[in-house]
């Protein structure tokens, strides 16, 4: 184990599978000076169905995984999680732990006009009512409609990306939207964002699309800067920049991630995460 | 612990999640006075498209636990499981274990008549081969055409058994078998019975669908018979005929499972799987 400096250690990024990799791709793009780990709970993957328990247990693993990684902060790159475990074991983590429903909450508010926004997200995350408290903590008088979307996370694991069957789910989820002329939709999922185009076509011009992911990032560079812990671009190289961990098969997980990321990513390496 | 007679214990069933309920259905109606334990993997659902490693795993802990319970016949109600894993790990259990896949490919030989049929599947199915195998085994001059319907399962679970993106699924998964004037069709995951009638109306009446729930019932009759294990109607009552355990949310479950089913199923137990 290298005795690195406090700064140069690397962001941890997790999600219950592929989801998670929108936000990866974000912090590419907003802090490219930054040394990644991800990991992908693919064994397990979906969680958005799952019970708030089996989360809670699923995470704690996590978490203690990541514990092993010598990390400086900690990105839950999925909403189910950020709704269900994060305000339970954040306590026990010893580095700044970023979800992505504060500060997807947080933009939403920010955009919307009419104070009618909609939110897309897994039966967990509805469930969980995170998204309207956070809004209505800054602001009680907006009108929240929340509606869960289940097949879209399936879909966009088939790639079917831009395809007639994910146009017509999109069009079913939001119908009530449409409405009740919401101005502002949070895609409260992380895999949505890869259809953000066929919600767009859904949807209009005319209504904000908020990726969660934009403003997670933004909140992760300033807890960073407070700390002194953002990584300066001559800090010595001590190894890969970017490391993948999955719970599943690898070689599947490198191709999905590839196209997303829009690069070849390196080997990703197997780990049994129930022995954590 | 009781002390009952070898057949007077219950005979186990088990799944992935939900779909393995059509085995148990057919059990219902072919043996009604067998006791059933069935057990649904919710907390890891779906299996289909994870790996052989991954499914091994899985299945060694459903194994372990069914140890604890005394049963005295297993039913592999998984495609995914009865592909993967269950050569692996059959002679490790102490009674007879019985896949959905052997029985499945036996059925369809026997019906057709142009020898040409088609295997909807699981990606793990459908990667496996053990469907062609067993086809093969019988009758080498079939000709077998697969098709992983990756979507089934999500669109099953979400309830749509009746639904304009159910249909246009299936349309897409069986235009091959359209095309290639096959004449019988291996329903092969225990999902895709709850959509028989879809899959009925796209194909047309003239293809023959494959349950493979029922010749697993009869291969499992068979072999309670050849070993004296058949429950007799007039076996004293020892606890209630039907047990459900599950590794999430049991209240999710009881409520498809009682779908399924057709009347009100007792209170599913939650047990901790990744601790067998």
């Amino acid at each position: 184990m290298t005795n690195l400096q406090e700064n140069e250690k690397p962001i941890a990024v997790f999600d219950s599978g592929l989801g998670g990799l929108t936000v990866f791709r974000e912090i590419l793009r907003q802090l490219p000076d930054e040394n990644l780990i991800y990991f992908g709970d693919t064994a397990r993957v979906p969680y958005g169905s799952k019970s708030r328990e089996t989360i809670i247990h699923y995470t704690e693993q996590i978490l203690n995984f990541l514990r092993t990684k010598e990390v400086k902060a900690i990105v839950v790159a999925c909403n189910t999680v950020s709704a269900y475990a994060l305000e339970e074991l954040k306590d026990r983590v010893e580095v700044p732990i970023i979800g992505v429903v504060k500060p997807g909450a947080y933009a939403a508010v920010k955009q919307t006009k009419t104070r009618r926004i909609g939110v897309m997200g897994t039966e967990g995350t509805v469930r969980s009512g995170l998204y309207p408290t956070y809004i209505h903590e800054i602001d009680p008088s907006v009108l929240v409609f929340q509606k869960p979307c289940p097949l879209i996370v399936p879909l966009v694991e088939e790639g079917l990306w831009d395809d007639p069957l994910t146009t017509e789910a999109v069009r079913r989820y939001t119908r009530v939207f449409r409405e009740e002329h919401i101005d502002t939709v949070i895609m409260g999922c992380t895999h949505y964002p890869l259809v953000r185009d066929t919600i767009r076509k859904v949807l209009g011009d005319d209504v904000t699309l908020v990726n969660p992911a934009y403003e997670t990032t933004a909140a992760l560079r300033r807890v960073l800067e407070e700390k002194g812990l953002l990584r300066t671009m001559d800090a010595p190289v001590t190894g890969p920049p970017y490391r993948f961990y999955v719970s599943d098969d690898p070689e599947k997980f490198k191709e999905f991630a590839s196209r997303v990321l829009r690069f070849e990513i390196p080997e990703p390496r197997k780990i049994d995460i129930e022995a954590y």
